[in-house]
């Protein structure tokens, strides 16, 4: 034990925690709700409590409203909104089977990479970041290819473009295939319309339009999907994201599988209830408007946004970088100076965009205005003539 | 939308989030300590922000402590202990490389059945559930296996049963192959001796010696299980629990990987420093203490332990249910009328056993003989005579 000993590090190193106060204006984690913070601080009970199951339910059925679905089944992964995403790719993947990806952004990419490590043989269509598919094209070419399966990024977080998917959905079901959707910077700030649009697995997580702390990954699988996945004979390649053992134990025997985040449960309980209670479309309502009043105001500034019009996610705003400014620097001054986190651009968009999220507790006309407030004095003095 | 507004559930189906209060004397989740719910309720940062950069650096090195190693490198991964044990499993099993478990308990099991999805060509060496290994028949069927990667379940939350691993590293050594320790039970209860020991790579998590909520899995790899991760060359099959991946995110470049769960983190963290100033090895022999008080009490109310003295999991014990009592009524009956949560065993062991906790804030004598008290109030009532 004296091994040990001389490898314990002196107190006086980890001073309380104390985080600094900031404004969430990035793509996410976004802010939370003090109901939330509160819900998190409660008691923990077992997993397999039965006031741990009724929250469990809780949320599944809340989620219903969320995603827009009433055969799909709902349920949380708990991971972050990488384990939903790997756990809809490693579930709806077969060896060898036809996985197509509409590929216009860094999530696309991530799931193409998945799709690979699960041994899926994958098709691209590939577009610049930014640009979104057209019904057409679209349908056309899940026609041409047959997949078994399709991919799509609702809401692209990395680029702020918004995917339609009915026709993408239409022409996946007219050759059989399952649709994938990532609904990770959707589900809570827009409608998903799960149903509707005819999507079979979403995604999502909660620390962007479900203004929750990051942890856990809400997913909805349509009856078609789950009746595939009951048929699928070959074994999943990951136990801990495999859905039919997790829907076993978080709807139908409850019988234990992992010992899940109690906490981060009632978190995105109380997150869920919060919404539940301002009404989904009242709040959608107020993100679209919200995002009216910032594109007003940063197009008052010169900028212009990186996505065009009808294919914004009005929770996501990338703005493009003025010429000569140094994105690197703003985003500096605005978190230094005014406690405001916004994120820049990455892969071909490094440099060129600030990404700049409206949602949840900030997504009013005040804060708007205040962030533009802010937004305008830091390009000006990093050399921005407004 | 008309669509999806019946889906909405009426709000009066869900009361305020009031969990019961519960004394948790199961295998966990155990009691959590009031500081880290305060640490839980934090305002959360960005996780890429200089502030959570440090939180996960300060988890790092407080981790080093609990794990007692100076030379591997820590690190945690979001999701629950099971995922560390995917982790665990995914990074260092190659298709095909022979893995040998040492397969004494559920957990174990696991650890096959997670090994076989990776497709790992597997060998067993069974025991009945609450036996352990001796140093030479360990140290003998690792000589003549040969294998790549060998498993063993340090601390056995199915049994009770704790397996020393000195003579399964050195003989894992002796024929190259790496070993795997499942640590989920004991650490943060008692030593885990990762570099006396000779682990290489040890997962564990935080709801049970660490007296945190459930969330995140706490890992330990040494430098020869990194330089062999360094080297590997075929893409490991989950994305999500790639350690190269993550290793780089939380302790090299902070590149983004995936959205950490912010709040979890700060909970960690406070749970690792209530620890540190306790001082690990105080913690350790205040849980030894009321081991033996435990112990004690139970067998003077003429139960008996189902595992041998000298293998026992301080922190987590298996009590023999007696002849004739039903052990779902007695625990039932804590639960209903003291609030006290015990588990029972499962597989060869449902119905024989009550896995009783002992961990953390419980572990006082006075909260040892209140449970004594109330155990033996409801084992009466049920038919047993002490």
């Amino acid at each position: 034990m004296s091994a040990i000993k001389q490898e314990v590090a002196p107190l006086e190193l980890f001073p309380p925690l104390q985080p600094p106060g900031r404004y969430l204006f990035g793509p996410g984690p976004t802010m939370v709700d003090p109901r939330v913070y509160d819900a998190l601080s409660k008691p923990i009970v077992g997993h397999l409590d039965a006031y741990f199951i009724q929250v469990m339910g809780d949320i599944q059925q809340l989620l219903r409203t969320a995603f827009g679905t009433s055969h799909g089944a709902t349920l949380v992964i708990s991971g972050t909104g990488s384990a939903g995403m790997e756990a809809a790719v490693a579930n709806f993947v077969e060896p060898e089977a036809k996985f197509m990806v509409f590929a216009n952004g860094y999530f696309s990419d991530r799931i193409t990479e998945m799709a690979k490590r699960h041994a899926a043989q994958v098709v691209r269509f590939e577009k610049p970041w930014g640009e979104t598919f057209g019904d057409d094209e679209a349908a056309e070419f899940i026609r041409r290819e047959k997949p078994k399966v399709v991919a799509y990024v609702h809401a692209e977080t990395s680029t702020g473009a918004l995917q339609p998917g009915t026709a993408i959905c239409g022409a996946a079901h007219d050759v059989g295939a399952l649709v994938i959707a990532d609904c990770v910077t959707s589900l809570g700030g827009l409608a998903v319309d799960f149903d509707q649009t005819g999507i079979d697995v979403a995604y999502s997580c909660t620390q962007k339009g479900l203004s929750c702390p990051p942890g856990l990954s809400p997913m909805a699988i349509s009856s078609r999907a789950m009746d595939w996945l009951r048929a699928r004979t070959s074994l999943v390649r990951s136990w801990y994201l495999d859905l039919k053992l997790i829907h076993d134990y978080s709807t139908v025997s409850h019988r234990y599988h992992h010992t899940a985040p109690i906490s981060m449960f009632y978190a995105l309980r109380e997150a869920l209830l919060v919404i539940a209670q301002e009404g989904i479309e009242n709040r959608w309502e107020r993100h679209r408007r919200c995002h009216q009043v910032f594109v007003k105001g940063v197009e008052a500034m010169g900028l212009r946004l990186h996505v065009p019009v009808g294919y914004r996610i009005p929770t996501l705003n990338t703005v493009g970088v003025p010429k000569d400014v140094d994105e690197a620097k703003v985003r500096k001054r605005l978190l230094d100076e005014a406690g405001i986190e916004v994120a820049g651009g990455f892969g071909p968009l490094a440099g060129k965009v600030f990404r700049i999220g409206v949602m949840g507790p900030l997504a009013t006309e005040e804060n708007v205005q205040f962030f533009l407030k802010e937004f305008s004095r830091a390009l000006t003095v990093e050399g921005y003539s407004i």
